[in-house]
């Protein structure tokens, strides 16, 4: 059964919240049948790629609150990162453009590696000094730190189009189903989950899906055996009563 | 809704059903809530890029049928294509691996050209004279005039790494939900249509897929307003009554 995450590495609550997922999944008795996919969602897609903006002054001109009410926010977050075993600077954090991450988190997909390399730059964004923004040696670094191939990933970061179509296809995605925040959890395309629950919820979330998933219901006409298919052994021409 | 098909360009079924599903769609009145993927499913999988078969021959040898049978088999498949408006070569036609076909179609779907492609490779490989098989610049040019832009398609045919992954990763699908022959179409993940069955089949998977569509059930605590959760206006925390 698929688990399909929604979410932003600039996005803290998506950094909290796929640890309390984990933490309902290392419990959960039917965890190696799950699958999870991480699927893209930019808070900020406007945001301009060389415009870099440390967290609190952005927050404070964006939402017109004080200094000291951003650096409040922060610091709940650093608390609740904290309480999931998460390390989380609750200073001097940058803000920016992910397009190019999310881009690299598509090759990543289809080279194995996506958990990796999402879980190495919420680490880097959230709990290390060195930006991630801004500076295209530092995501090669991390994503070869990750398992990809270097050579792959200098061709996607010089390429924009590279996997482009694939991070705007998952925003359409998330918008039909009705995401307007992440992280987005999707159980089976039938079971949602908004924002980091608590990880009960997510434990609840994953039996109701996993209780109703069903294998799929085959349609076909009144007594016929086989159909009009191929296989491995050939072209067959079912036999009908 | 999704409607999600497996099959081979060398499979003449999957030619046929394909055809049949789009005559039930194209009368299905919700049909513009369709989207249609093409995944990949590799007949012969372990054969050889050069090595290349005239179809006849080869169904007479995996078989042990005669050439008279192997033949009467290309003509019922010809009268089937045709009652679907297909052009079909019952003679001469060649067998060959797909591989690099599956590959140029993820190219294709990330581009939104992947059912453009497939058609047009179904088309040359059954109606047209020329093989698709052992000749890359065969598929550059049919790539192209599906709408691809050549240097892509020339980069992923040097590249027998790109999108290999996810052409393996649909075939573990296929195997996954219970596929062992194609077309296999699955629509919201939830009914299968195994083989090219008569449109009207295709009809009533249509419908009662689209009467138990649903849209996601959010699981949640009660009582809660929001979700810790960062959307376009920033990261909220909840307020919880």
């Amino acid at each position: 059964m698929r688990v399909e995450i929604w979410s932003d590495i600039a996005c803290p609550w998506c950094y909290v919240g796929k640890a309390r997922f984990e933490r309902a999944l290392e419990t959960f008795p039917h965890r190696d049948g799950i699958e999870v996919v991480h699927r893209s969602f930019e808070l900020d897609p406007g945001r301009a790629k060389d415009d870099i903006q440390p967290v609190i002054p952005m927050l404070t001109k964006k939402y017109g609150i004080s200094e000291a009410q951003a650096q409040a926010g922060e610091e709940n977050l650093g608390a609740q990162a904290a309480a999931e075993g998460l390390d989380y600077r609750t200073h001097d954090r940058d803000h920016g453009n992910t397009f190019d991450m999310h881009r690299l988190l598509h090759l990543a997909k289809e080279r194995g590696r996506q958990d990796e390399l999402i879980q190495t730059f919420y680490r880097a964004n959230f709990a290390e000094e060195r930006s991630v923004f801004g500076d295209d040696e530092r995501l090669v670094e991390l994503a070869v730190s990750a398992g990809l191939a270097e050579d792959e990933v200098r061709e996607v970061l010089a390429d924009p189009s590279a996997y482009a179509d694939v991070v705007r296809a998952d925003e359409r995605e998330a918008a039909e189903l009705g995401a307007n925040g992440v992280p987005f959890f999707v159980l089976d395309r039938k079971y949602g989950v908004s924002g980091a629950q608590p990880a009960e919820v997510f434990t609840q979330a994953l039996e109701q899906a996993w209780a109703s998933h069903s294998p799929l219901k085959l349609v076909q006409p009144a007594g016929q055996d086989g159909a009009e298919a191929c296989g491995p052994d050939g072209c067959a021409v079912p036999h009908r009563h």
